[in-house]
């Protein structure tokens, strides 16, 4: 693909358009950056594989739901470096047709996590019935394709806007604390081409994954490698490894940048009790 | 509950009759044990604190799929001890009706799960539909019900036997290094009063859950109580922390029992830099 393709190539998305992935696509690439939006969560690696899309928009944890484990196995399956990150807060909105006043709504549709997000709006509202429907956006999609004046969907603003639809009530989400992360991958190429300046920003994040041999102690000493140069983890995942039962890959996050000497002298230290390890991506730390 | 009813009470699993549960279950509890089909992970625990269970056989991780997520925050939320664990081997059989020959087979029902674990099978059977199911053992219940004659359901053994269906073709997975993780929880009650002596099992596991400080190495200092003290992690899991955007809680296995010297010290260390600890249970190591 051309540098040029490469930017008018749209970023993929899993879901439908007005997702909260495609919140995060505006927040990394700009409000008027193309999309694709996708099925499936592989779908975005196979667009970006491909050259359908010059970007991908991939979430990786909920605050509320835990981790996005299929995407970890995807960026090990894969080879995408992370360039970006970015964390959305997940806002609920009851969403109608222009013109449908909410005292005429007697069904709610939505995705089952969502519809169970909003408990106390509909504690508050025991005449309207919760329907659960296969996307929060595409709710929405649904209710202005089938010209529904009964009804609304919970979803992004941005659903409201892209499908010419009304808010009725804001944030009706019951727990605020509610956020999705979400990480930008892009081509090898397109990361070597276009590398972000380290002083551009403050503060730096590296993923990695590694596998360590299974011995006593291996996943502290794998640790150390970090905590003796006082490179701080944010986080730290376990997947299974295939064919070997019982033994795990870990993915750990480390606040700094890989191309410090502290941080190589920890990738040094780590690959000596690590059997496998790959480095994920180096970004700026996300809001 | 009485010590008797707590004998005589069944044993809660989510799934059909004839579902990998039902065979931890006659691991666990022995082949005549009464059982109890839950319909979501959340009744095995509910069934267990209102009594209608006596026991409830929780899945808590696969080695394909990874750790079962939810079941891991039902153990924080509900309070009962782990007193066993089972290694179940997931053997994918073909089911049919007696009388129908692998020849008249042209679809297949199963929970997409299994149905992808035997991808191997359908390219060596182009002919033969795949069809998902909401369940395996109820794929074979549907076929039996509904007498069909041109169809199989992918399931457990015991599905085969409990159905009265007869199986064509015998672990037709495509990879046999597929085993899932069960616990045997029973009330605190039925615990105390039947402790498992010490010197009955040479190897223990200790289950536990606590939570760090939000501060540099702190993860790494948690796990130093336990390497400091040769006390080997079989597995740690990460969850979020509800209402601490990224903070999380850590599982923890170790190879050893609670009640050694050794192990109080490690968690009397832990319980230093912790914020939250509690300790799961403490029972054999599973074969």
């Amino acid at each position: 693909m051309s540098a040029r393709s490469a930017r008018t190539a749209p970023a993929a998305f899993q879901g439908e358009r007005g997702a909260f992935s495609e919140e995060a696509a505006r927040i990394l690439l700009g409000p008027g950056a193309p999309v694709l939006p996708c099925v499936r969560f592989e779908d975005l690696f196979l667009s970006l594989k491909d050259g359908r899309a010059a970007a991908a928009i991939v979430p990786i944890e909920n605050t509320l739901a835990g981790s996005v484990h299929e995407n970890y196995d995807h960026l090990l399956n894969f080879d995408f470096p992370i360039v970006a990150e970015t964390n959305v807060r997940i806002v609920h909105n009851l969403i109608a047709l222009k013109g449908v006043p909410f005292s005429k709504v007697k069904r709610v549709f939505s995705h089952p996590v969502a519809l169970n997000q909003c408990l106390n709006f509909f504690t508050r509202n025991p005449g309207i019935e919760r329907i659960p429907f296969y996307d929060t956006a595409g709710s929405v999609k649904m209710l202005v394709e089938e010209h529904l004046t009964d009804a609304a969907g919970i979803a992004s603003s941005v659903a409201a806007e892209i499908y010419g639809a009304r808010i009725l009530r804001k944030s009706i989400e019951d727990d605020r604390q509610n956020f999705t992360r979400f990480f930008l991958l892009r081509t090898p190429e397109f990361a070597r081409r276009h590398p972000v300046p380290p002083a551009a920003h403050a503060h730096w994040k590296t993923s990695l994954v590694f596998s360590t041999r299974n011995t006593p102690g291996s996943l502290f000493r794998a640790l150390s490698a970090f905590a003796l140069r006082d490179l701080n983890l944010a986080k730290i995942e376990s997947r299974p490894l295939r064919g070997k039962p019982w033994e795990y890959l870990f993915y750990v996050d480390f606040l700094g940048r890989v191309d410090t000497p502290n941080a190589r002298n920890a990738l040094n230290h780590l690959a000596e009790s690590a059997d496998f390890m790959r480095v994920l991506g180096c970004y700026p730390k996300g809001a």
